[in-house]
């Protein structure tokens, strides 16, 4: 079957996300990003590449720090960008999303940026738009895919590959869109192996995750990883489908100091934010040396530019 | 009497109707407009005539469709955009609203978009302006001035005239300032005869449409239309003024296939949007051949960025 | 003890307060100021002094006055601003407002605008920022420093001076920020004498403005003054604290025609907005041609201008 986010000549033309894309255009992103990056650390100004565009973010939850992130590298491309507000417009009116997206697609929007709370919705979008593309940034518990690149740059800054690499992914995993697309990414770049762990109620059936371990015990899970990525844990979630507080999880599953030195030396500290300081990480670990919470967000930005310029660059 | 909307020079100072506007002066919009449009649409790259200038969008109702409009076609041109929060604004705090322009134009606000649900609040701000050029986005029923523009160049583009057409207008007409709007540029430009459809209550008193047929019987007014424009029915109004249900409204005015072949075989469907569809327009009309509901969405841009240009550019 | 706001090459470092920042420094922002202005109002262009910078305001309180001047002004001087939706934002996820500012300052913004119903929190934020700069746009009743320097450059442009002026101060000066940020200007620049004058209930422990003159009847305070500035008197809180309602309230501290004749004959009238016509000030007042009102809007545009270019560029 034809991947709907690839041209027929292979090139980008939707970024909904990272499974199944081709290894080769991972890193094509990763290394754009990189680049993109160098040149704004060291001049502040950045080409044009989407002078001429207007890249319209769809945002059907809340989320300013990924909405924020992509106006920035939209902005700094010289795009146009429109926050377009769901509360007091005509979807609001009983405009189906399909009418609102051919309308502001016949304003010459050449891109939307769509978070929405159900499973393919940008995939959804993505086929009845004429010319625009759809970047997913975040559909239900299933994709985030530029959350995956941003940690996947992350990742092979600080340890100079993926390859080969132990990743440990802790906690709603069941849930968690971040989780998936980290999973595709690292697995496309080679990771040795990824070790899922979180409360019983909150891991997914291992077929969702092919290829992972599943582990109860995060003490077990961490020797020797290479890499930890702690997830925001959602209390009412957690209260609801576990029965555990927040002081009970953290007991199991929080990243303290004492438990990450279990890991790897060396070992990466990573979370996709916002942090629940002291339920799922501690301070001290998060603040730390060992932690790429605040490049991970820097990255961020750099990655989205990549994709709109793939996307949207003549 | 002097037209408030135009300059002792006859150049254009507010843009509040074209009730009245002389017929040089809206073809020179539409001109101007398809002048930006071509540009646009070779070079992706249009003249920052609007350099400089900052345009506010006031809009005291929701309108995500013409607001973001008014908004790219400002942008694409140069402009900055602020798009004024009323819930926040200090009209909330009990500040009269000439007092927030005063303060707006001390900060060399150039130009204001106004939507509001009374008629006259944008012809009365003008009054209040000192320099800054009102631009009327929808008053009450009254005006809804860059809406009839963007319909006349729509039917111009593709009937290739005005004078001469049967145009056929069906819907809410005694609310709609969409319909009053249409109906001055239409007569302006010189439209051989304008048919008024809808139910008896939601028809308006003859007099308020000088010039026009009022016609309940939709599938008559048809015959032999060049041009339809179907107005958004509001269900609650309907069934409050009406006791006709969607179903009923559809079975009497809906535009339907059938209904359609009634006007000439190159009739023009037209929609303010946003669309009901099954109720006022079925969707094989609304997505059909005939149907130009999305060039209107795409010339709105341009007579706005016409407009905006006329008022504003040095 | 050093000055947080200052750097230690005596360069501004942030913007918190007046209080104890040096003459040498307010006059020169004074003077950027109106350099700024005089090249905005010949050529209506300004050099991009803040090309590539972000500016995000981050405004806990509702205030689309002082939100769009600090917005005019970064994005008139080639800046790109964001506006944090804070109540979509991480913050009401638990998120601690440090790691909000964290987040931001990772995706390079380079200046925080905050307004915050609480004393300190700029100041807070300040200790907390990495790089970026931070403006205060008023914090409870302690700072609102950019509105005192609009005050300044407004008294200046039309008296010729600060030194040796009397000036009145009338409201509620216990909660104003406003009159504590134009105090502390006031007397840094040389006047000759305050005179604060209000409702007892409303009026500040002497020791809160240390050589200010309190004076509880407004017409005594007016014999001969310069300069004239009336507070926005919020109704709820007047009736709670003093049980007098607007009309009695401007019968002791209303600024009316013939009590304006007691001060000096060019006596300036100003008001930091938005008014209550007819309470604190009347309408002939107001818009008469003593009143500066609306060049102080005018100058706050500039003097932002001027303090972010000093914190900001190169």
């Amino acid at each position: 079957m034809h991947d709907p986010q690839l041209a027929a000549d292979g090139r980008l033309r939707h970024l909904l996300t990272l499974d199944g894309l081709p290894r080769a255009r991972i890193e094509s992103l990763l290394d754009d990003a990189a680049r993109l990056r160098a040149q704004w650390r060291t001049q502040r100004a950045l080409p044009p590449l989407l002078a001429g565009r207007s890249v319209v973010n769809l945002f059907f939850e809340a989320s300013t720090r990924t909405r924020t992130s992509f106006d920035l590298a939209a902005r700094r491309l010289g795009a146009l960008v429109i926050n377009f507000d769901i509360a007091s417009s005509s979807t609001s009116k009983g405009e189906t999303l399909e009418d609102t997206l051919a309308t502001l697609e016949a304003m010459d929007a050449d891109a939307f940026v769509v978070r929405h709370r159900e499973n393919d919705t940008p995939a959804l979008l993505a086929s009845h738009c004429r010319q625009a593309a759809i970047l997913n940034a975040g559909d239900g518990n299933r994709a985030h895919p530029t959350q995956g690149l941003l940690d996947l740059l992350t990742i092979r800054d600080r340890k100079g590959r993926i390859d080969g690499l132990k990743v440990v992914i802790c906690g709603d995993i069941r849930h968690s869109r971040v989780a998936r697309s980290d999973v595709h990414g690292l697995q496309a770049l080679g990771a040795a192996a990824i070790h899922l762990c979180g409360p019983t109620a909150l891991l997914p059936a291992g077929a969702a995750f092919p290829g992972c371990v599943i582990d109860e015990d995060f003490d077990v899970a961490l020797t020797d990883a290479d890499v930890i990525i702690m997830l925001r844990i959602q209390r009412e979630r957690l209260e609801h489908a576990t029965q555990l507080d927040g002081a009970a999880y953290h007991a199991r599953f929080g990243l303290t100091g004492q438990r990450l030195a279990r890991a790897g030396h060396d070992a990466l500290v990573m979370h996709p934010g916002p942090i629940n300081r002291g339920v799922e990480i501690d301070s001290s670990v998060a603040d730390g040396a060992q932690s790429a919470i605040l490049d991970q967000v820097a990255n961020g930005v750099f990655v989205r530019m990549a994709a709109l310029a793939q996307l949207l660059a003549p």
